[in-house]
């Protein structure tokens, strides 16, 4: 059972659904090893499959093995793959998953400087 | 947290995922009365938002307000509504909402024989 991330991860569920989306947040998938993202949105043609992540201060990693996943479950769901980033006392911000930087140790650096130069608000993610 | 039907709803989440179409569990809404489907798969244009019953024998009872929240989530979501019954020993038959029928006390009644007359099988439900 997923229990990282959960505060943040309700606030943006209700996010979704106070703004007319339809949403549920993932049980995962128990002990297999399938895909799964934290929320799947959805409203009229589009399908929005989010993982969430919230950073205190400075940088976090995100493994990429473990967010490709995210991707490979979209692509075939049918829906857009979105990291969601709740930095500190900031709005939650987007990323696109082409945006994301690679480490030499093959991981993604999340920062305020990523939500700074490729992340979008909600508003923009909704519109 | 939901639990009822968790052994034959986990047995349909493979089911999909062995056919090729990504699929998530839901966590249900927590404390809240917001609409959740016990799962949602997609593949390419479509998405079911489907409610999971077993019955070992005879009928069962499902309220009625209790099933047209699904009804309403997937209107919202912009996904197919299904009813997925798991008979006994039967394998798995799906029935659209607009196929039950309502009781004088205002539930729907499933049974074997709605799943004989109205019911698909999982093979005709992905074509």
């Amino acid at each position: 059972m997923k229990t990282k991330g959960n505060r943040t991860e309700r606030e943006l569920f209700h996010l979704f659904w106070d703004n007319g989306w339809a949403i549920v947040r993932s049980a995962g998938s128990g002990s297999t090893p399938l895909p799964a993202p934290d929320l799947l949105a959805g409203k009229e043609n589009r399908t929005l499959a989010i993982e969430c992540k919230s950073i205190k201060k400075g940088k976090r990693y995100l493994n990429k093995e473990d967010f490709d996943q995210l991707v490979t479950f979209a692509s075939l769901f049918g829906a857009e793959a979105w990291l969601g980033i709740r930095f500190n006392n900031l709005e939650w911000h987007f990323v696109k998953p082409e945006d994301l930087e690679l480490t030499k140790s093959n991981n993604y650096i999340l920062s305020l400087n990523l939500i700074k130069n490729k992340g979008i608000t909600f508003d923009k993610l909704i519109k």
